[in-house]
Order: structure tokens, then sequence, then C-alpha cells
């Protein structure tokens, strides 16, 4: 099913649209929190779902991303398509999209031939070998709107070389997923485009991938070490010639700043384990920039988080009983602070969309950027 | 405050009524999930609130109970009286209760002198000496609608003598803590019945702690690893000699076989870790008994735990996504199951009352003690 973007108002190169997957038409640009193992941490589906308001300045969480590495490990795609797949499973009734696995394959150093990638289980020691037709099999048993080409993802840096065989291995590997897909009515497959930081790779890649012809597009291997300045110039490249009327998305990189310079450069979609992965050691995302919870100076504040928040989190706990519970270790403090969080990033979206709406963007930015400019891309796929 | 009961209908020994404490009147039996630092483990204030519905067959959580040894040391009562005390600082605007702290000193082996307990901090081993007086000092400053006397609480089963002195020297600290109490407009305080399994140092406890004239009596020093018919005996002989228009408070009973036997015996008031140290490790309140949610054959299960809860967890996801959660030790199975075990155990206070008003009692406690006559009476405070 091709993923149709209609886009409804542009500011340079960044726009914003409407996109239309199997389970609903969703807007763009969007942030997907990561459910790696089917929830996202310690946040109940249902809580997820509560986040925003369509009518509201924080606009609703309408897409999660599963992870397949996780889910064919742990219980299995088979397990999941017995309960009705992934949606029904985990309580979930919005659009998700699955990642193929790739990137955590390939943190575990398999051993890569032409065929795939043979790992051992980080569950049981099991031995397993990921090819692109498994990778997609177990994507359409999972059932998500959208499942991802298996691809290959080298860390940043790493030799010409290296980034030059994961674009040709990811582009073999993108014809036999095609090949191998069956379930077209109601799933997208999306490519993934390779090569690193440099600009004439990312090109080629980008030009093989659309002539293969996927439903989106996405741009992997970013986000995995190297400097902000020097991922920029990789997905100018690379957005340069993708199709404008299908969606792009930006795989793993959530970090504020880097959010914006790729709406500004046209990227429509997200994904970043960063507000659950901070707010877990109690660091909150602000319109001030990071909030480190844990500081002694907290211990008697009244205040809330923020005072504009609509979250759960900041309708209700003063920041030091907050403090405290993050002190003690206390599970709640996870949940609490992750809301938080993931309310921040969809007002964020939410704040970028409007200023597409109204060309300000660019004055978005720089307000951004002042605030942000100290952290890093962040990130990581998890 | 005197924490004053009304009595609406009896069932023999047993009655449903109304409470009326600081912060309003509730409805007795009641049941207190344990909040030990200030949160219920795994659960944030806001989603205890949201249980139950007075209308409906699961009356909502109207007490929380929370641990004044953990607080006394993290964040100390101080951090929480700056913010407003303990109900502002949790976000809990019902009634709270605090223990005194003396079951969990007592479990580190304190040095004991008639002056208090000396023990050392089990956060950064610092050392403490906690009294009578600075049981009382450190509750005011909390604030909640009931605090409880510094007493001793010898575990069982213990030789004659241990037991006798414990009665003594829990009413001398008594005597002195009535003598120190200072907050007397908003909150109550309760003495405490020791005396462990003999009936006659029970009936002793129970007069001299009335002698001295509390707000509410609490029989503690059960529920500590003696079988459930030594302590019925115990039960029984205590509450002859209790007001009748005052609450009866048994600590830190909470198996379901137990609570209807007490309620049978006259007690109104129960607190227990059970429903969410039990949920942690996967295990489900039913009315058919306890559910080990991680059995194999759940993992293809579409149902829910059950088909009548009306928790959030019931409403949404099957068993087989509960398993999966509970199985990769994802956070957020501990919320799912502690949202239905908690649920599930206001739901049966709430048969309890209706028995009671009905005059059907004794045919539900045979009913529940088919099912649950296997385990063991539970308990423990935390």
């Amino acid at each position: 099913m091709r993923a149709e973007l209609t886009v409804e108002a542009t500011d340079g190169a960044a726009r914003v649209g409407r996109l239309r997957l199997a389970r609903g038409t969703v807007a763009t640009p969007l942030f997907m929190p990561v459910a790696t193992r089917g929830t996202v941490r310690a946040v109940p589906t249902h809580d997820v779902e509560a986040i925003g308001d369509a009518a509201g300045p924080v606009p609703p969480v309408e897409v999660l991303l599963a992870n397949t590495y996780h889910l064919m490990l742990r219980p299995g795609a088979d397990a999941v398509a017995a309960l009705g797949g992934l949606h029904r499973w985990c309580g979930w009734d919005r659009p998700m999209l699955t990642d193929s696995g790739g990137y955590q394959v390939f943190s575990l150093e398999p051993k890569v031939t032409d065929e795939g990638a043979a790992f051992r289980s980080t569950y049981d020691g099991s031995a397993h070998l990921l090819t692109p037709e498994l990778a997609v099999e177990i994507q359409e048993q999972l059932g998500a709107d959208v499942q991802m080409v298996l691809d290959v993802c080298p860390p940043l840096p790493s030799s010409d070389h290296v980034v030059r065989a994961a674009v040709e291995r990811t582009a073999a590997w993108a014809a036999r997923a095609l090949a191998a897909r069956r379930r077209v009515e109601d799933q997208s497959l999306f490519g993934i485009v390779q090569g690193g930081v440099d600009v004439s790779l990312r090109r080629e890649a980008a030009e093989r991938t659309v002539e293969l012809g996927f439903d989106g597009y996405a741009l992997g291997g970013l986000s995995v070490g190297e400097r902000r300045d020097e991922m920029l110039p990789a997905i100018d490249a690379a957005v340069a010639l993708l199709p404008t009327d299908q969606p792009r998305y930006l795989m793993g990189v959530g970090d504020p700043l880097s959010i914006i310079e790729a709406v500004s450069r046209g990227i429509d979609m997200f994904d970043c384990v960063l507000p659950t992965r901070l707010a877990r050691h109690g660091t909150l995302l602000t319109d001030a920039g990071r909030l480190n919870i844990t500081r002694a100076e907290f211990i008697r504040s009244e205040e809330p988080i923020s005072a504009t928040c609509p979250c759960p989190t900041c309708a209700r706990y003063p920041r030091g009983y907050l403090r405290h519970l993050v002190s003690v270790d206390e599970q709640s403090a996870a949940t609490l602070c992750s809301l938080h969080n993931l309310t921040w990033m969809s007002g964020y979206i939410g704040r970028i969309r409007a200023a597409v709406r109204s060309g300000t963007l660019r004055a978005l930015r720089d307000d951004v950027a002042e605030v942000w400019s100290g952290s890093d891309p962040g990130g990581a796929r998890v």
C-alpha cells in the first residue's frame, strides 16, 4: 500500500501534510514514540493514547514504533499473529510501524553474508539468521501499517569501503524484500537509504532505492556517532532525490534541534527513544532545555515541571515529589517523567507544524537552536 | 480528632459504616493500598484515584497508607511539610494514614531501650533514634489524616516474655505519644494493641490501650508468621474490648480469606502490599483465585484477565500480551497488573460491604474460603 502524503503547506523545503496509512490518515511531520517490545517503556498503551488533543496545542500521538528484532525473539511473531496482530495484541488501534531489526542485529556484531545476518539472541543465546525475506515475513505476521526493509547500518565513522559495501548490500536486500512481500493491501513497505555522511553515496543510494520503488522512504545510518553538521548535508543530498508525494522518515533521530533541522530539509517522520530514555534518568524536556529533576534544589520545589504543560504529571505533581520518586528509584517516576517528555515532544511537533503553516519555521529553528544547540544529535534505536 | 464511625448495618459482629476523618468521610470496611514512599509501587497517584466508581460494584480507593520510616529518611518529613504536607506532595486529596515506622525499624533489629529504637538507615547507614515522641513529631509534619503510635512489634512465634515485654513497652510508648501530640484539630492518633496470639495478653493490651484513649484502634503484630487459626482468636479477644463507635484497623493483613474472617469479627480497616507485590511477579487476583500470568499456556490467550473486571487492564489487554510484558520484565507489566489487583481488591471490599448489608456475609465467607483457604495469611507491611 503506497503511503500517500498530501502536502497542505510548505515553508522552504519543509512541509506539513496528511499521510494515509492502512489504519488511518495522520498528520505530518510526526514523531513516533518507541514501543520496542510492544510497550513504550514504563508507559501503558492507554496512557500514550491519552496524550494530547487534536483540537489543542499538543497533538495526539498517532503512530507507534515496535521492533522486529525483539518481537521475533519474544514472544515470537507467530504468537503476536495468533492474537490478531500487533495492534490488537498491544492495545493500540492507531497506525504502527515496525523497524526491520537490522539496527539491533548489527549492534550484536553478526556474521553478515550476502544471504543475511547470523546472530545470537540477547535473550537466550540461540542462533538466528535474519534475511531480507525473513524480515518481511516476520513483519507481515506482526502486521504493522508500515514495515521496513532489512538494511545494513554501519556505525560512523566507518571507512569508505564499509559505507559503500553497506549501500550495495542494502540495495540488493531491498530488491529481495520487494520480491518477498505478499501483504500489500494493508501494509506499506519502506526502503532505507544508507550512505553514511558521504553526499555522493547518499545520492546514489537514494536514486537506487527510488528506482526499486517503495511505498515510502527512510534515511538510515544517521545519528550513529556523527556530528549534526555532518548529518544535515547527507539528509539534503538524499531528500533532493526522493518523491514529493511520499513520506520521508529519518530513523532514530529525536533531539529537538536535529528534528527541526531535518523538517526544514523536508523530513516528515521521526522516531527516537530519547524522550523515554531521558525520562528514566530524571531528565525532563522543557521549552528552556533539559531539566535534571534530581538536582538538590528541587527537593522543596512546589512548581510543576512546566506550568503550561497539559500532561498528567504537570497537572498534579510538584517537582519536589518527582525528584523524590526519581531519587529513591520508584518505578512511577519513570512513568510520570515519560508522560511529560512524550507530551512535550508532541507539543514540540505541534509547534513545528504551526510554524510551517505560518511560514515562521526559520524563526522557530533559531529559538530552538539557542536552547538546544549544546546537545548532541542523540538518538539510537532500541 | 476522634475518628467517628457511624455503623449503618451489621451482620453478626461485622459492620459497614461511614468513618469520619479530617479529609472526608469514607466507607468501611476499607482497604488501604500501600504507598510506602509516597507512591503505590508502579502506579501513579492519579491512576489509583481513577480506580472504581462510587456508583458501581467496584468502590473507589478512599484512603492511602504511607510509611513514616521511609519518608523520615527520604526525602525527610521537613521536605514533605515544606510542600504543604503529604497530600499535596504526592497528589492525593483523599484521606491518608501513616504507619509509625515501628514495623520497619524492628525488622532492622534495632537496639531498643525504654527511650526508643536505635537503627541504621537502609539508605545510607546513618544512625537514627526513633522515639514515640519523634514518631509523633514526624507524622505531624507529614500531616496524614491518621497517625499511628510507635509500637513494639515482635515476630511470631516469640517467647511469652518477649510478647509480654512488647505489650508493656508499647503501652508506655503509647502514653508518651499521647503526651507528645500537638496536632489534634485535623489529625487522628490511633493506638496499637499488641499481644501476639496470646488471648489473655491481647485482652490486657486492648484494655490498657482503650484506657489511654485514642481516636481509633489498631491490632498490630499479626500476620507476622502465625497461622490464620492462631490469628483469629487474638482478633476476637481484642475486638471485644474496643469501642463500637471507633474504627478497628488490622495492620498488614490483606489476603482475601483473612480479610473476610476479620470483617466477620468486627474489623473495619486493612492495609497490605499483597495486591501490588503479587502484581509485580505477574500473579493476578481473580474471583477464581490467584492466576499466574507467566504460565506458557497464556502466550496466545486473547482473553482479558477477567471479562467482568472494569479495570483499564482488563478493558484492553489480552492475557497473551500481559504474559509477554511480565516475561520480558517490561515496567508497564507491573503497572497494568497492579491496576488490576487493586481494582479486584476494591471490588472484593465492595462485595463484602454488600454482603454485610444483606446479611449474607457467612455465605460469602464460605465461597471465599473455598477459593482462598490454600493461601497463607500473607501480608507484611513495607
